[in-house]
């Protein structure tokens, strides 16, 4: 009995529909079902888009929409949570692919769902391994310096769909110098396209539900909904314009044929230097993904005080990533803008994502046929007002203001995403927030201490009025004393005993903030105690945390210490100070 | 006037030579005259044999060991620090050598000078950039791990001059597979040779010094003396044997032709793809030779109660590897062997290097046309009985015993050394260390405090008996906050609120433990602040340090804390304690 209700408990953690769905309720229907249609009409466009920016044919969009948001409800525990192609995965996807040089489309659409399927098999063996806490290592800044970078470099190299030229460069100077030194070859009609769905759709984005609400009078609610669906007008109206006007004939790049049906199911073309090529990148996209899609999962959850489980989350996208990669899609994950909408129009459960993929099969099914004369300016438009949203350089600011090394991770970060690509960017952003944090913890901070009159706190002699005893030292190590930083305190504990050395008899650590003592810093207190002791001054240790002294116990330290280990700082001031103190 | 003194402190600060030199008197001459007597006796087989070692022609050794202890007696700190050939760094030689697949003898050897000059630029900018610390990535367990495994690698790699077979592996591995496939191939002139000189050098460094004095009434410093040196005698005797039995026609290996005459003067033939090639094996042989030389020059000094200066020690030893790179050499270090040898034997001074130099010098002149007869087993035998010295592997059992983390660190330092080479074998030991460490503080120790009954101090409510309050949670967090456990912290701060949620209404973080707050970590503790504002329960924060608390005031986070900022623990809980908490 215990063992079937303990069975049944395991399958519903790995199968939240099995959870959300026994109690599926008519209203659930209601909510999803709108949230659907909402989100099909506004992810159209947008699919189409990310595959152009992931440089793929723009039916590969509408197929990563599909399977994956079918996986997703099944495994996902976030309620609002929509899946599908999004702007920073779809440029790492880019750059992930432009090395290979596979001048053939089939090739690159199939390295593409290796890429899905690495990826979805690598989230979801994080999951199994429950390693969820690996993408703590993006730290804050380093997240928002990378997405604002990213925002900067997407919406630059879309740059070219609007111009009608032909830029073939991945890092920010790369394509603005290709930019200026073709920007005699614009083609008009493009811009005027371009330049007319950009203003359109900043306009749907900043003023159309106010002048739909004051001017018209149309209801708050329907107002938002059309300001969401609006990128839809400009698709529809600059592609009806190329028609009636065939503006292919004037130079002005359409997406052309688009194949209609099913997407197609079943592995892609594996080889397994493919493989070794794109494991590295899949991985980073991986981690990018979830980070992304986690933060976002947990925003909404918030919002209705649900909880998302971390760790099933990445078995949810690795899912989502899998089945993409096994339907002629490519690298997936959940997306802000999307995820938004999906929660404000009203969607109760994972089902509306399932709504949402019905949606995208019947425009794959029927409606690409339409898709012939759709400009790409216009897609490279809703390209450019999506990520601008997501730039806000003012981190930059605030890091600064706070700390110095998180601007630097920041700061670095932004600088290597835009000069060398998403790749070397946010490696190098974690490798520099790592970095910097190992470097303080090397050169910890020291204060000496005293007494608090009329207290038994003890604080740092430099700020604030307390009593010393000239026979004592009282240290304070503001750090665990591991390998980088032993060296250092030993000298330091020394030449502060040089420092005074007639009258100094005893030092005392005040070990309060030290966590951890590995071999090497044991090595080096032995070593400190046995210099002490040359020069006739003993050590001591206060306030030593359990679980250290758990190990000090376990060495031999302790036998040669010649101090004692007193319980608090207190204890240790008390039975070692001299009369000189007393009359202090 | 006191710019001068200035400037003449600088300059002897940067020339050490000045300080020692001026005081220079005829006892320290007498002492370093024989010191360096002793020492060039020892040399002259380790220098060649090292070089054989690193893969190099002979001659090279003997090279390396002149103009880099001249520069080292005029840049170096330590008084008794010899500096040449020394096992690991030729390992390390090799290792480096091998991939570049270069079959001219000549080649080889430039680039072992480029290797040379490279390590040598990277040690002295180390040195005018005060970087030194940079060595202390390497924990004790690591370097003991590293020294040890690359013991038994060496060893293992000189078999093949003692069985007279060939073996061109240069992991554990790949070498013990090919002994045993050519173990029928084996050359017997060659192993009697091999065997005997090791037998005769074990007995020589074990049993030597007491047969001499027990038995023959020799005096005990003769009697060390003659240890010392005893290596010469292995060197004469086979030399003489393989002369006199004509044993090259009978297979047996010798050192062979060595031209006579001064080192060659100048730089080494540099392209620009051969430096990139070195550019990594450089640095990683300049901070394993800093290391190792560091550490030797320490020990010694502390023996005199001298001290050393880390960051000029990267200069002296970056002009050694530059003087070695530009006269025919190879990268060279203090070696410990050396070094002890020449501090028991009395060098008072580096002048003692400079005339070990002038005894090298001469053994280059005039005595190379003795070595053409030197059978390699003798060098090998050699090579084998000084490094096995260094294999301690004792540490696995030490480091188990008091931490796991050291354990892992030190085991993938020795386990991946041997099976993969130097390289990757340290750049593993400290890739572990680092990130276990960064593991172990990403899940940090908290611990829910209570007040020690009679005093004002707290301690963990699981260890001590202490007193508490139903209405406050006193949590100290035993680690800085930071990226890699800001959301952790977050989770369990809601957690241990909701686990007990009705009765609390306050939550106490003594901060004592923590050393920084970075930005992540400050937008979780605004998070928390909020999560649990929702709740209805207060945030205060206690023992806040100086340093952590000067950042704090520059955001906007202490405007939004519910509660407050304590100066201690003590009176956070006097302040918010109930009637509930009075009571018990």
């Amino acid at each position: 009995m215990l063992g079937t209700r303990f069975r049944t408990e395991q399958i519903q953690r790995f199968f939240p529909i099995l959870d959300w769905g026994k109690d599926y309720t008519r209203a659930n229907l209601t909510g999803d079902l709108t949230a659907a249609v909402i989100v099909t009409i506004m992810l159209i466009p947008q699919s189409l888009a990310y595959a152009l920016l992931a440089g793929l044919p723009a039916e590969v969009g509408l197929y990563a929409s599909i399977l994956p948001l079918v996986a997703y409800a099944i495994f996902g525990t976030s309620r609002a949570l929509a899946v599908g192609p999004v702007a920073v995965v779809s440029l790492m996807t880019a750059s992930a692919l432009a090395p290979l040089g596979l001048a053939n489309v089939a090739d690159y659409v199939a390295a593409a769902g290796v890429l899905a399927l690495l990826s979805g098999l690598f989230l979801v063996a994080m999951g199994a391994l429950r390693l969820g806490a690996l993408a703590s290592l993006l730290s804050h800044p380093v997240i928002a310096g990378f997405i604002s970078a990213s925002g900067i470099l997407i919406a630059t190299s879309q740059l070219k769909h609007i111009l009608g030229i032909s830029v073939s460069g991945h890092t920010f100077p790369e394509i603005v110098s290709q930019v200026f030194s073709q920007i005699g070859l614009v083609n008009f009609p493009t811009v005027l396209i371009g330049v007319a769905a950009l203003g359109f759709l900043f306009w749907v984005r900043k003023g159309m539900a106010r002048t739909l609400v004051r001017k018209f009078g149309v209801s708050e609610y329907l107002a938002a909904t059309a300001a969401r669906i609006g990128p839809i007008f400009a698709v529809i109206g600059t592609t009806f314009l190329a028609w009636v006007l065939n503006l292919p004939e004037y130079g002005v790049a359409v997406v052309g044929q688009v194949p209609t049906g099913f997407p197609p199911f079943g592995l892609p073309k594996i080889d397994l230097e493919l493989v070794g090529q794109l494991i590295a990148p899949a991985i980073l996209i991986s981690i990018i993904g979830y980070v992304e899609s986690v933060s976002v999962a947990q925003t909404l959850a918030a919002k209705k005080k649900q909880r998302i489980d971390p760790n099933q989350e990445l078995i949810a996208l690795g899912a989502s990533n899998i089945s993409s990669g096994m339907s002629g899609g490519y690298p997936v994950t959940g997306g802000f803008a999307r995820s938004v909408v999906n929660y404000d129009a009203g969607a109760e459960t994972p089902a509306a994502g399932a709504f949402t993929a019905v949606g995208l099969l019947f425009a794959a099914l029927a409606l690409t046929p339409l898709l012939f004369f759709l400009p790409k300016a216009t897609l490279a438009a809703t390209i450019i007002v999506a990520v601008l949203s997501l730039v806000d350089l003012s981190i930059l600011k605030h890091a600064w203001g706070y700390s110095k090394a998180d601007f630097a991770a920041v700061f670095a970060t932004i600088a290597l995403t835009l000069a060398m690509g998403v790749e070397v960017g946010v490696a190098t952003g974690v490798g520099v927030s790592l970095a910097l944090f190992v470097w303080k913890t090397a050169r910890p901070h020291v204060a000496e201490v005293g007494q608090v009159p009329g207290t038994q706190h003890f604080r740092n002699i430099c700020r604030h009025q307390v009593l010393t005893d000239p026979e004592i030292v009282s240290l304070r190590i503001d750090e665990s004393l591991y390998f980088a930083n032993a060296r250092r305190m030993e000298d330091m504990i020394l030449a502060r005993v040089h420092h005074g050395r007639d009258e100094i008899r005893h030092v005392i650590l005040m070990c309060s903030a030290v966590n951890e003592i590995d071999l090497s810093a044991l090595e080096s207190l032995e070593a400190t105690n046995q210099r002490l002791k040359d020069l006739g001054v003993k050590l001591h240790l206060s306030e030593v945390k359990g679980p250290v002294m758990d190990r000090l116990k376990r060495s031999h330290f302790l036998d040669h210490l010649t101090g004692s280990v007193f319980l608090s700082q207190y204890e240790a001031f008390q039975a070692l100070k001299s009369d000189t103190a007393a009359a202090a």
